[in-house]
């Protein structure tokens, strides 16, 4: 069985006996449960719903709590743990209310296909009928990102509704699926039974004749993309597909906001496609036939005015060799062997571009300095959190060759993004710098994060890229054809009057902090950030509204 | 026609006609048309899909536009806005992940019954078929709140959905309609056409049958309870309410979380029901018929093992004078002179009750100080915004027969609605000092409102009440039958590890901050932040969990 999603073998999902005689709360059976699953991290910001499962947490030390004073914080993480597992953490949320909060970040997990375990707390069921002030409608507001949604209906269903709900979260494709769990559901008493697995059903492999066809396309001389997403963007899938473009002259690109792409080192580079339409029309004009490799079709981030949707040229044709449901390194190297039977994966596709020099930048403060003094700090190893937006242009460009790494994006365009994914990335990937290039509006969705990162410990260094200002809007006003707008319009898209001051934001919530006003001042306070552990913030003054 | 669901005279709701021979943006249409109809204030956060509305905020400068860093922070101020005027403001939110971020106090201000026009962008309506990143189902997100939800369906149309908008979110009863408006109807054209008016539907009359049925009830000699909740809590309803007491023995509770409620000064107080079930079962032991004015059945918050969800005694009967779509004031004024034929509804009512003294309290800091604290210096005319939670239990007390002043609480219990709803009421109250009575968890989940306070600068004085911990939930875990709790179960009710320092947040985002350790400094810091103009923040150190 090929792994699905992530890098490592999934978990046997089983549901968990209790001891022989014994009796245990439902919320105690439902953590059990999911430790036997191997979801041993929940990111919690729970309510009085959900005392009974915080109150079991001691009896199954196995399960880490991670607490988070905002919902947002809480899917954010989860996302980022994901990523890095490819294993679901749960969450543990409050009512409506409290999963209408993290909304937003598992909108992004969701078109990440990050595994999460959604768990929602509930009015006890015999309660509903009273419309206390608490009761909405959680299905409704669950039903926005979740491919799998269960009311669980009794203590004793818990066990196998979380078995279930662990197996739809690692699907193949991956997703959120999330367990509501009424308050008498979590205290009421289970009876011991027998264990039951369901295991994760295989990826599907990609059909022969489809190889074939697209063995074909790519043999064509006509020319041709391929774009890689989700899976195929991790080692052997950029291997595989470097080693097809060298023998057939296709030309590669990733999605615009890969949920993680691996990079640097001896990888092969990859281009990614652009966020703005018409620079993406460019890369994409000479294409006569597009390739989709676990990505989507190449559409425009937003409309505007007068502008296609569609990116691909006219005549062009699309093709899909496999999607998130598929074996997606499986195709790859299956169609690099047909198109070069002597390729191996082991050695396929190895960069051989002369390691760019990493000089210490010097100067003043541009998106073009910090992105040197980034490149030239990047430690091996490290998981780049890339929220960084206008401000992040050159970052791309200035790290590629940079030591084997890599780069997790906002995959949804929900901002409030980074600083949850970072912090959740840290605790599923222990042993790695986690570094968060945060732009400075996106950062005040979802600062909170810092004191999760604080109190757990975490090696993750922000990067506060302070341009005071929604700069990406400045652009959108402009490009939606809008102008340059009045000056009401223009205060709206300003974060200044008054400034944020993100060393005190972050001293606020123990997370030590500097300010760079320099490049010369943001390597040394990188550097030691890097050095120390635990979590540490640079703000980077930029010019105001600069991109 | 009475007036509803607030203080003042409704807004005629009209279409705007555009000058004759002239053409407008969608949305300049909608501007100009939610301004006709008196919805002068928007909230806002936008992106991309809002970038015309933002555009078009030059051309109607009559709009006021107030950008919020974060969505809860927009849906909470239009609330506290709602509350003081009577009127609704509008948001500005962007697609599905905005409105989610700001689901949690826009459920708060449907409890309240708050009038709000909610705006929400989306993609255009031709480019939604590609499922471009940001795609997600608004419609389900909005149905857990709102009471009307309309997808805008060209420009033409949007006039008419604003007016259409306006008028439901009127009522009455208040509440939150939602118009999803497309990025290409907002920057479509619209052509001019004639003004159609809309009226506020009238607020429905109390049968003459149901004053007469329940003069009989209070008049029967046998115990009543009036239970007064919304727009019965003003200045007349309370006055008649009294008035009825006096003249028949029933006694009188406020509904436990008012959206507002007016007191102080010469006004009778009121006893307000327990959150703890158990403290209002006592409260309403010796009923034998409650009378709901504008009130829900007194319903326990949440459920508790063991414990019922109806908090009446067993053979008390229910009877209702009026709910949310009547003149509820009308009603008990009406019941008043049913009662008391010689009642005057000017002088009905009127507190006899001494002025309590006021001292300066000293030593340490604790629940009952701070309270004093707060009752010492609270002025004529304050606004009371109070998410005080456990720390706050001697508030009510303590500033029973202060100044007048208004008392705005947490209605729906989604937390982190104190700071959003004092910057909405001081926008909507320009001339009133806003208290903000903030819990230090509840503080966290919105507080990017410190920085349009400042922005707008806002006479709001933000209290935190520092104790560390989520101290309603410590309480909660015994309640629930869960115990004490284990290290790791008590680990995730802590806020400490590290501290939050408040006022290093607060001076982050541009607000005058200060610490109190002693009920002499609280003082001193809350009569400095009242006496100066703008926003300040007092961090009360109280002891660890303490209630």
């Amino acid at each position: 069985m090929t792994p699905a999603p992530g890098d490592e073998t999934p978990p046997v999902v089983a549901l968990s006996p209790n001891e022989p005689g014994t009796s245990m709360t439902g919320a105690r059976s439902l953590i059990r449960t999911l430790v036997h699953a191997k979801v041993d991290v929940c990111f919690a910001n729970p309510g009085t719903s959900e005392m009974h499962f915080v109150a079991a947490l001691d009896a199954v030390p196995e399960m880490r709590a991670v607490l988070a004073l905002f919902e947002g914080v809480v899917t954010g993480a989860a996302d980022g743990y994901g990523r890095m597992t490819g294993r679901p953490a749960a969450t543990l949320l409050h009512l409506g209310p409290g999963l209408g909060n993290g909304i937003a970040n598992l909108h992004n997990a969701r078109r990440a296909r990050t595994p999460i375990v959604n768990i929602v707390g509930e009015h006890a069921i015999y309660h509903q009928r009273f419309d206390a002030p608490l009761q909405s409608d959680i299905v409704a507001l669950a039903s926005n990102v979740s491919k799998w949604i269960r009311v669980c209906a009794s203590s004793d269903d818990l066990a196998a509704d979380a078995t279930d709900a662990v197996a739809a979260a690692m699907g193949p494709p991956g997703g959120i699926a999330t367990l509501v769990v009424p308050a008498d559901v979590s205290w009421g008493t289970v009876a011991g039974r027998a264990a039951r697995r369901r295991p994760v059903p295989p990826i599907g492999s990609v059909p022969a004749d489809t190889i074939e066809s697209m063995r074909k396309v790519v043999a064509s001389g006509e020319p041709v993309v391929i774009l890689l997403g989700g899976r195929a963007l991790r080692e052997r899938g950029l291997r595989a597909a470097t080693t097809i473009a060298g023998a057939t002259g296709a030309t590669l690109f990733a999605e615009t906001f890969p949920a993680r792409l691996e990079r640097g080192g001896d990888l092969p580079p990859i281009e990614r496609l652009a966020y703005l339409g018409e620079m993406a029309i460019g890369q994409l004009t000479s294409a006569r036939h597009i390739i989709l490799v676990d990505a989507a079709a190449p559409v425009s981030f937003f409309a505007y005015p007068g502008q296609p949707s569609e990116l691909w040229p006219t005549g062009c044709e699309l093709h899909a060799l496999a999607g998130p449901g598929h074996d997606v390194t499986g195709a790859l190297e299956a169609l690099a062997a047909s198109v070069r039977p002597s390729w191996s994966s082991a050695r396929g596709g190895t960069s051989v571009r002369p390691a760019p020099s990493f000089a210490r930048p010097t100067g003043p403060l541009t998106s073009e300095s910090l992105a040197a003094a980034i490149a030239c700090v990047l430690p091996e190893g490290a998981v780049v959190v890339d929220e960084s937006n206008t401000a992040g242009v050159f970052l791309s460009g200035a790290t590629e060759g940079a030591p084997r790494h890599d780069w997790l994006c906002n995959t949804g365009g929900a901002i409030g993004q980074g600083l949850p994914v970072a912090t959740g990335a840290a605790i599923g990937a222990p042993d790695r710098p986690v570094i968060c290039i945060q732009a400075d509006g996106s950062a005040m969705y979802t600062l909170q994060a810092l004191w999760t990162q604080a109190r757990e410990g975490l090696d993750v260094t922000t990067v506060i890229l302070s341009n005071r200002a929604y700069a990406i809007l400045n652009l959108e006003l402009a490009r939606v054809g809008a102008g340059a707008g009045g000056p009401l319009a223009r205060r709206l898209l300003e974060l200044s009057s008054p400034d944020l001051d993100f060393v005190a934001l972050a001293q606020g919530m123990g997370v030590p902090a500097a300010r760079a006003t320099t490049a010369e001042e943001l390597v040394v306070h990188l550097e030691r950030a890097l050095h120390e552990p635990g979590p540490h913030l640079v703000e980077a003054v930029l010019p105001i509204g600069f991109g």
